[in-house]
């Protein structure tokens, strides 16, 4: 397990914030928040996790693996006020993560999105506001906030013309945490995460992560679809570098603030499918044109700048494309069965 | 009437584009609203005013003086998705101006806030999408969206960092406007208004406008406070270049664009308090220090520039403060039983 390896990254005073203390985690069953708990829970947390675990948003129990019976786990809904009053209520650090997923499905379904991705972090700040403001919560937000790139490397700084309703909330999200950060003295941070890949992540449907998709296309021996020429470059980046980020930043990060995070690799398209493909040992490639639906949508190169996040938490991203696709794959071969 | 020297200033190019055309206000008992209803019947426009009047929001029926009868008045709320898509329906152009005003409100009430000024725009775009993808739309936002000012004059590329949930939700609605042009070419414009006064403004209480405020209290002999020392410029924009600005965008401005309106008169507060009290001819003013929740709002000199407007549809303000409030005077003093 990767856990181990990830905790050693982690400075004394920070994993020694959580000694102890209580850790909510909303969307605890999904991806990034069920890395942070199996991370929490090895740093002596006591972690509840919240989680509606709603069909198609990629959560899943055996996310919490080996740690089942060192959390609790709560089946509720962040729009449900009065539970989230409850469970925020002397807790010292939240996670909120729980939200609709994937910038597809905030198309189709814009006032669900307004609710999980906009009321849900509204409800959850004034919930803290209220019973625990000394809590401190860390939002996970998007580098799709920026909108079409004016230039590289993107600072936090740059003008955010977000371009998708998802990114218009999680934008909204952002402007929440400032808000209760300057008013209220409620301790968020944000964070701008770009492609994330990783062990957990769901492998069911292509709409949340295209890594994850070509992994499991690569492994199952068929053909990758690569929209365009695939020159354009994307910030590709591990799991363990993301919970590293979310660890630190919510323990040192200034209330209010907006980090980034990033790889610094500059993969391209092509680069990526090719990585997986060497990786995983099967599957091919082949180049397509762009479907209609997704061109709009079509930011530009990304690769985030990420001295703001380097300079407050001490924070670099340690582990390249190839290492982290090679863990990941390893993951589910093991683990194949639970997320095919 | 002012309503016939306005008329006057619109381009015959924009005028016409109304004639015997369906047009639908929300929020239409309220001040701009009814302005903008007044003109509009004058322009013969067939009016629909959507509008809930809800307590303390500014509406009143009196604003419709001597136009009652030519148009349909609607009582409902702009968050009843079912009406809002019945009221579209073959709408030609659509004022989108209900909301919660006044960012004091939006901090105590921040979910009724986030309903009425996110969730409403939203409720909007996707009926007018479905039910009228051909009719253009207006959606009125403010200059707080600016937050904390970087440098003068502002134009629309100055960053966006909202001080307070109001001017959170005002950017919101600005960029689903930019989303739904973009995604399916919804004709939306947003225009970012400064301090707007003159006649229909609601004088109850001082939280929606300060200059109205400061109207009253000249008119009724009382002492207007001043917070701190009256140093900072502030841009009050008259009723009438604000309807102007606002008939021009939605016939010829460019769908999923901002626009700035002001006035370029840079007066500071003492500049405006002086003129109120020349202009009314009885109060005084006294300098008073800060109260603490107003201060964190403060967000420096403003003064817009409006470059970008003036290019799109050759629009320029043409009403100075001192002819503005002498003629926002005249009206109160004609209909003080009205708004007092």
């Amino acid at each position: 397990m990767a856990t181990a390896e990830l905790l050693k990254r982690v400075p004394e005073s920070v994993s020694t914030a959580f000694r102890n203390k209580k850790v909510l985690i909303t969307g605890g069953l999904g991806f990034i928040g069920s890395n942070l708990a199996q991370a929490l829970v090895g740093l002596g947390a006591k972690v509840t996790i919240l989680d509606a675990l709603l069909p198609q948003y990629g959560g899943s129990h055996f996310n919490l693996q080996g740690i089942e019976s060192q959390l609790e786990l709560v089946d509720g809904n962040i729009l449900d006020d009065e539970l989230v009053e409850k469970l925020v209520t002397g807790t010292n650090f939240i996670f909120h993560l729980a939200g609709q997923i994937g910038y597809l499905d905030a198309k189709d379904q814009p006032l669900t999105d307004l609710d999980f991705n906009g009321r849900g972090n509204l409800i959850m700040l004034e919930a803290v506001r209220r019973q625990a403001p000394k809590a401190r919560l860390m939002f996970s937000s998007s580098r799709l906030v920026y909108g079409k790139i004016q230039s590289l490397p993107v600072t936090e700084e740059h003008p955010t013309n977000p371009q998708s309703l998802y990114a218009i909330h999680k934008l909204l999200g952002e402007k929440y945490y400032a808000y209760y950060a300057h008013n209220f003295e409620v301790g968020g941070v944000s964070i701008r995460i770009p492609n994330p890949y990783g062990p957990r992540q769901q492998m069911k449907h292509s709409k949340y992560s295209i890594v994850g998709w070509f992994v499991r296309q690569a492994m199952d021996g068929e053909t990758i679809k690569i929209f365009g020429d695939g020159s354009q470059q994307r910030d590709y980046i591990f799991i363990d570098d993301i919970v590293d980020a979310c660890l630190r930043l919510i323990v040192q990060g200034q209330a209010g603030e907006v980090y980034n995070v990033g790889s610094h690799e500059k993969l391209t398209f092509n680069n990526m499918v090719d990585t997986i493909l060497q990786q995983v040992g099967s599957g091919q490639k082949q180049n397509v044109s762009w479907p209609k639906d997704y061109e709009k949508n079509e930011t530009g190169d990304y690769v985030a700048d990420t001295s703001k996040i380097e300079q407050a938490v001490d924070w670099k991203p340690q582990v390249n494309f190839a290492d982290g696709i090679a863990e990941m794959v390893q993951y589910y071969r093991e683990n194949k069965q639970e997320y095919w």
